[in-house]
């Protein structure tokens, strides 16, 4: 329980940060899409440590192989098995921390629920496991492309440096072209500042990833418990570090009255769209057609390069030191994960409503 | 799709707001557990409308019946079906809306969806089916509490009037000796006043519902995809009017530096404690057996009692009368919902956790 | 867990034999279908017991009522809930097996299960709890004949009564022209004799029920664990009282060589068609455009009209005397739920291949 | 869709016959479990290609290897990923079936299905997926192991001739004796002449596997529709070739009364037994600690050595000229994977009986 994601377009994944490789299986990719595994590639890329001064320095290759699925270059129909090989992983690092429960880690939490972990490097608890959603969502993604549904993520927030939460201000695309993922270069520049000092500190620090989604056909979301934005809020909730997601609005529509939070319905363009979009795309957990949009708080890294306080197996005290090569800040890697994640959500989504309408059938 | 909520301790609704009744069908509650019908009263008449100056001045009596699942007083371990009827309700009072979209409704989105709606009060995109939520919810609690788990909600935040977050310097159950449901009788004066004076602009206002949930085991949760918080998260964004979810740190945590944030192990009462408990009781997923708390943000309720254009089916621009009697705030009415769904999922997980461990087989 | 069947297109049922009400909710149903109310009934008549001298002389009315999920007459594309009253049951009927374990009954193992069960009629394990499964069957029958697809089954053997098994020998109307529901009038006659004979021995006997379903498209299965056959399989043998299964040539085809039993694929009426179908039209767990057609064994029902010798609760040997009024066979009551457990099966199939092809989508 | 098996102790798998590799992973398997790799690869032995002179002359070494999910050689409660290479095929091989449709396999009914399908060896629908199956069944083995409950498959009818159906009367460990696996060794060599006389024939021939499972508790079912007959029922009908399944006195028990078929519950060794076992240790789906036992139906193999008339992708008529090396008779190697299949129904039910009762929570 637990490992799989979707209903009818679903990724499950496997794997552990030391084992000998990770996992992912997409399973109901519609048969006859052309997937371009280069643009795979690129995804984990995105992800992959050691990319900038600002990330950790660790190497991972994240070399993946497809092992079905796909037959002449398009999807068959059948589930797509990817294989990412762990590079050799030194075991030998982590006997120190082997009976020790990290602070704010899931060191604690998984010896009291299996009885058993895996000390190494956080075992399945370690967003290692990211990078099989990253390869999974990139083939979501090429779904959605070939019907013309975009998905883009940035960084909107380091530490207390906030992006202005009106993202048609900036031209989206610039996120790609600075190594903290913020549209706007002269905010980036601070960011990665704030970053470095962070990191010169031995220290880490939160921030926050925004993700949009253009072109989603209105329809889409499985009310009343599978709305839309819900299971998108459960998407991003699973991937590690996260503590909060809003959508629209979010937290601070809140403060305003219905009058003002109302969106308007128009015509326009031969279709309907609404003047504001305090609803984020979504209304009553169903997309309308607007933009998807939303924030997803990623906390501060709990493994910091410092001598902290903290319990064995034994229950003694002991301390817990930093050692490796690790993220001062998670949020511009963590891009692309909220883009897989929310690709995911909206490829099955899209199949789930192929089946609505009588007339559809 | 997307009308059950759970998978071992599951939550099936059915029924619209004007349709003849709704329906909850609680699947998995283990058998032996001596139900109060006492008690699953008095949580629908928190949730029900007409309770005080501040809720909507509709009544409804939201009189339930049983009709399966319990024999001699005791669950049975099969499926607990619950009926709760509909009272004679004018559809005719709908008329006037039948074929138009009243803005940040779901009106228009169901319609894409379905390409017909039951237009009446909302059909099922009406808060009306969280009353079969909070009939299922009051089973999960009395399971919960016969395993000494507590959950209680409060009003935190109505428009911009802000509880203080560390909510142990409040008696909690001082919320339900006001209307507003806010445990600061001070500040519940204040937001009362706000709902009031709100009503009387014939508008709407949003707010925040804090939720605290006390002595869960530690190992609940199912990671990778399916984390307690995640869970969570997705049961509160399921609820109507919800824009937001953060647990823990939240929003907040981003600004903190890991040092800061790291929640300390300590050896207490003979078992492992944190110090702090910036993760909200949950690590990497699952609990640790601290406090679980987390933040639900509510939008301004979308009817509002003014004029609003808008269009028809037809596409053409009309106006929309706001009528009826509706909420000027949802939060003290949703305090009950948000347990009702926390409940839930913590029945499911605790239900999941029982076959982690070869040794508890 | 076990209460629900299907995946897009789903029933889950609750209710006892001798509760308040039994209750079948519907997901997942297509926007728009018109819904013919007779139709359900009809359905439910073929079902209900009292229809004849070889069935129950028992009085269940079987009013069911419509809760939620249609407006209009059509379908929304929410739950349809439906609630079929219990009419006034003695439950003091049943005092005198209220902790005997009937023999061949669900007793037994619902105690030893859950620690607790409804003696009344049974409780849950009743057959009652088929009315409602016939009542959601009926939905799902209607939305596949929309689509042009048929399902018809007829009682095939009563003990040792064999019927041929090439069906195409039969006009299969005229299994609904005689009590016992066989296609051929003499057999039918012939097994009624048997029925009738058994019934004054006071003892029961098994049958068997052969369906036939036609015009399905090919293409629907979802290999390789929900093959089309699997899950109807499972489907017939979740129905009270079945003990096997067989699809196409069956047990039978054992005996059969290759090169006698492969189906030659031909072009006919500008398609493809199989000569001969022992295939029972899937191939792979996918349909294939031919006749699907299948059998289901039903044992002599276990209440007979005799003393046995049992065990009560507390491990004492007992006498249970078989009272009341019990069909001493099955099959004719059968045949509706064969038929209304296909048709969830074909109409889940059918939505799930809506999303098997990009071109599709 | 479709390539999972199971709730709580879940089967998925992926990867087509000419593909790089298959794969399995096994979720929910408790943590703590000291998993032995030697009795997965003999299960594996059991089952692959080239064993005997009976079965197909392939060579496929089905050499595993377990990615994730044990640690220091026990299971981590985390999801068990096992990856199978596909040794070097020649693909060049089905060159000649490329666009032809071989009667009686799925090739026609996977290019109706997804338009486009991997022709090598039957793809995904190939009996090859089934070492996959073994490779996560002789987990799910290991883990009943622990507790106590045992299952023996054995081959128990080949064309027409059928071995006694009182089990009871052979030692079933002589089945592993024998290259045709019957526990009777008369009868066994007597199958095995007729296998290699129809081999000869450059044709194939049915045969029935009757599988007995020991030392169930009881309890284990998930009534009305996961009924565990039902559930085993499904997992059968998923392997390759299977036309049919019937569990204790199955379609021959039609032919009884009720009064002969209904099993007399005693008291004794301390616990309550049948006398007879005609319920196949499941009454109204749950187990009642007697043996379970059932018996599946395999058609005679679709290839053959031998020209047949078919179609191609095109409508045009054309010959399919057998070639390779197949199975003449497929029971002997159907064995361990009719065994696989019920562990892993076995395992996951005894997972979801652990949160019936109040009391064991």
């Amino acid at each position: 329980m637990g490992n799989s994601f979707g209903k009818l377009f679903r990724l499950t994944t496997f794997g552990e940060s030391h084992g000998k490789a990770l996992g992912a299986i997409v399973e109901g990719c519609p048969a006859g899409l052309e997937l371009d595994e280069d643009l795979i590639r690129l995804e984990m890329q995105r992800r992959k440590p050691g990319q900038s001064k600002i990330t950790t320095q660790r190497k991972e290759e994240d070399e993946f192989q497809i092992l079905s699925g796909v037959f002449e270059g398009k999807t068959t129909g059948t589930p797509i098995g990817i294989v990412i090989q762990n590079s050799d992983q030194k075991s030998k690092d982590y006997a120190h921390i082997a009976d020790k429960f990290r602070p704010s880690h899931a060191d604690y939490t998984y010896f009291e629920k299996y009885g058993i972990r895996d000390y190494r490097g956080g075992g399945r608890s370690s967003a290692r496991e990211t990078a099989a959603r990253v390869a999974g969502g990139a083939i979501a993604k090429q779904f959605l492309k070939s019907k013309g549904i975009t998905i883009q993520a940035f960084v909107s927030q380091v530490g207390d440096l906030i992006l202005d939460s009106d993202y048609s201000k900036f031209n989206l695309e610039l996120a790609e072209e600075n190594i903290v993922r913020c549209p706007d270069p002269e905010m980036a520049d601070r960011m990665i500042s704030l970053i470095d000092a962070v990191r010169l500190e031995r220290d880490t620090i939160g921030g926050v990833v925004t993700c949009v989604i253009k072109n989603t056909p209105a329809g889409l979301g499985e009310p009343v418990f599978d709305r839309l934005h819900a299971e998108l809020g459960k998407a991003m909730l699973s991937i590690n570090a996260v503590k909060g997601f809003e959508y629209g609005s979010g937290f601070e529509g809140v403060k305003m009255k219905g009058s003002q939070h109302n969106d308007t319905f128009v015509q326009e363009d031969g279709r309907v769209h609404t003047l504001t979009n305090h609803s984020g795309g979504i209304q009553g957990g169903i997309s309308n057609g607007e933009d998807i949009y939303f924030r997803v708080a990623f906390k501060p890294v709990a493994t910091i390069m410092q001598d902290q306080e903290s319990l064995n197996e034994a229950g003694e005290t002991v301390i817990v030191s930093g050692k490796g090569r690790h993220d001062p800040c998670v949020v511009p890697r963590a891009v692309p994960i909220v883009e897989a994640m929310a690709a995911l959500v909206l490829a099955d989504y899209l199949l789930l409503s192929k089946s609505n309408k009588l007339a559809d059938i």
